[in-house]
C-alpha cells in the first residue's frame, strides 16, 4: 500500500445551503456540485472542487445520522473525515486490518459511486480516516 | 479572490514520531519530512506528502501551545485545520475582512515560510482555515 490521493476532506455542516455561500463568498468558490442525499449512510453532500482535491459538506439525512451525533457535540459543524484513495479497497482493507487497523463495517458504495470503508479514528490519533476506491474514469 | 489549492491537512497529535509510524504503517506513506520546531507559533510539524497535497502533523511545542490546548479536549489528536493557498497574503485579508470575515492577528511567516493568516472557525462552521501564500518556487 502506498498512501494515496486525498479525495476530499469531509466537513460537517447543520445547512449544506448555508456552506455553500460561505464558500463562494469568502473563498470565491465556483465549481460547486449539486448537493444530494445518500440516504442509505444518513447523510446530504455535496461537493466543492479546489484545484487539487475536493470539500465535501455533509448535512444530517435525518436525526439518527451519525452527523447528528456530530452536531450536538458541536452545532456550529467542522472537519469530520479526510478520504484517501486506494485502487482496491478489498486488498487495502486487508493490508490495513493485517496491520491491526479496526475498519469499520464491510465495503459500500459511497458518495462518488465507488466503494468506500472508514477506519477506527482511534487508529489515526482521533482522526476518521475514509479509504475509497479510485474512480476509475478519473485516471 | 478564487478558491485555491488545499496545501494541507493539518492534523494536532500528541507525538509526531508516533503519527509517522501510523502513516507510513497502515497507509504506506513514504515521502515524510525531517520534523523541525515553529517556537513563535508554539509547535512542531512535520509534512507528510499524499501525491496531492499534504498533511501537517502538528505537535506542542510546550505548555502554552494552542495544540497544548487543543489535546486538553481531545488527548488522542485529530483534524485542526485546512489550509488553502492564496497568491497574494494582503489581498486575501483585505477582501476577506471586506466579506465580513474575522482574521486572527497579523499575517506572519508560515511553515513552508511564506505569510499565514488564520481565519476564525466561527466564520467557517466551526472549521479552522488557514491562508497561506503560494510559495514562489512552487509554480
Amino acid at each position: 500500500m502506498k498512501l494515496g490521493r486525498l479525495n476530499h476532506v469531509g466537513v460537517a455542516t447543520p445547512s449544506i445551503e448555508k456552506s455553500i455561500e460561505t464558500y463562494r463568498t469568502l473563498l470565491g468558490a465556483d465549481v460547486i456540485g449539486t448537493p444530494f442525499d445518500l440516504p442509505a449512510q444518513g447523510v446530504k453532500v455535496c461537493f466543492i472542487d479546489a484545484p487539487n482535491t475536493q470539500i465535501e459538506l455533509i448535512e444530517p439525512y435525518d436525526e439518527s445520522s451519525p452527523i447528528a451525533g456530530f452536531l450536538r457535540k458541536d452545532p456550529a459543524g467542522g472537519q469530520h473525515h479526510v478520504c484517501f484513495e486506494v485502487p482496491d479497497i478489498d486488498q487495502a482493507v486487508a493490508e490495513m486490518t493485517a496491520n491491526g487497523a479496526t475498519i469499520l463495517g464491510a465495503p459500500r458504495i459511497g458518495a462518488h459511486g465507488t466503494p468506500i470503508v472508514f477506519v477506527h479514528p482511534r487508529d489515526f490519533g482521533g482522526m476518521l480516516v475514509e479509504l475509497m476506491e479510485t474512480p476509475k474514469e478519473d485516471h
